[in-house]
């Protein structure tokens, strides 16, 4: 079967087509935003992992410290979004169910995006993907970083489970710690997964609620922010 | 831009084709699984969720009930139907990283892993698919019923945030309600949010880990089990 009108091939021609366009327009994302001494992060994770609870606290974090940003990416609605407002990020809200319900971000919504914000004015820029642990993985957006957070709710094997998003992460956050003692998750089990699938990636543990080892996370961006003028 | 050879038209028409196709395949799945008197349920989440913990009690409580079945749809791996085994049921593993690394199942998989089954033996059979609250919402894989499983600790916006599943789902499932007194998730909020989404959704709220509720959704489902020779 090598015709080249079986649905198969035409599905995979078409899928690189797309995922070349995306990795084009996400090197010239990557390019506007290196030169604005911009760091970008995108972080991905399941839906309710604590991503938009991690972000309430970083932005208040950095507040006076650093200008920040934020591109929400969503299917539909604002409910992210209108959680961040008043804590001194700059603040874009994609729907994904503009480019058809989309369950990822696409480096061409991240552009348009981009062209909304005041960049002489933004250090640190996050872009929470849309919730899940699987297609964001497969797309890049240009940023400088790929986190992801991974709830201990969800079980310490989803590591193993979902390997493609923890293979291509730069960081995986553990969030929401302090449910640990009402849950079965093993640290053990959990640490083990990770060193098989990624044995150089770096974990930050840290409960958004109660605060415990969010300063790593904090530490681990400040780190990241590009020396220049101050804003 | 009307010509046929853009990307984003060509995009939609292949992907116009496979949901044609795979539906065509889902009522034949349906037909069939029918015909053998076998209630099917195809189970969706976000990952970590707790499917397979609700599906170890279920497989417990029918067993010498009812026969069952489980087709476990992963990614990779057999961490799920390893968990399912000795529990009474006929089991097959899908691993869609076979098809691609596929976020979802299809109607075709299924076809081939109920070719695997003895289906006179069988009166309920479970469908745990790709842990994804987007992607597996757009897939008949000829079900009697879909069922979205919901944690509390993913938080009480989800329906909202997500609502394609929540539309298309005929049973939803809200799991580790025994968490609850450890979130900010508020019921009432939840169940404003399903109310606005599909207000004729039937919600079963249930702990696999105290048990608490769990008899409703056992209920529900042996009230579907179709009559006939017992099995």
């Amino acid at each position: 079967m090598t015709s080249k009108r079986t649905p198969r091939r035409r599905e995979i021609a078409v899928v690189t087509d797309l995922l070349g366009a995306n990795d084009e327009i996400a090197a010239q994302n990557a390019e506007l935003l290196r030169r604005h001494g911009v760091f970008t992060v995108n972080m991905m994770s399941s839906p309710g992992a604590g991503k938009t609870t991690l972000l309430e606290q970083t932005l208040k974090h950095f507040r006076g410290r650093a200008g920040t940003a934020v591109i929400e990416g969503d299917i539909c609605g604002t409910y992210d979004v209108d959680r961040l407002k008043g804590l001194g990020a700059q603040l874009v809200q994609i729907n994904t169910s503009r480019f058809g319900g989309e369950c990822h971000l696409e480096a061409n919504m991240i552009r348009n995006a981009v062209a909304k914000l005041d960049l002489g004015k933004v250090k640190l820029l996050f872009i929470e993907n849309v919730g899940n642990l699987v297609c964001p993985a497969e797309f890049n957006l240009g940023e400088a970083a790929k986190v992801a957070v991974l709830s201990v709710t969800e079980g310490d094997d989803k590591p193993a489970k979902y390997p493609l998003m923890f293979r291509i992460c730069d960081l995986l956050v553990l969030s929401k710690t302090d449910l640990i003692p009402h849950t079965n998750f093993s640290a053990k089990k959990f640490h083990a997964h990770v060193k098989r699938i990624n044995p150089r990636l770096g974990v930050v543990e840290a409960s958004a609620v109660s605060g415990e080892g969010m300063s790593a996370w904090y530490e681990w961006l400040a780190r990241r922010i590009p020396r220049g003028p101050r804003k």
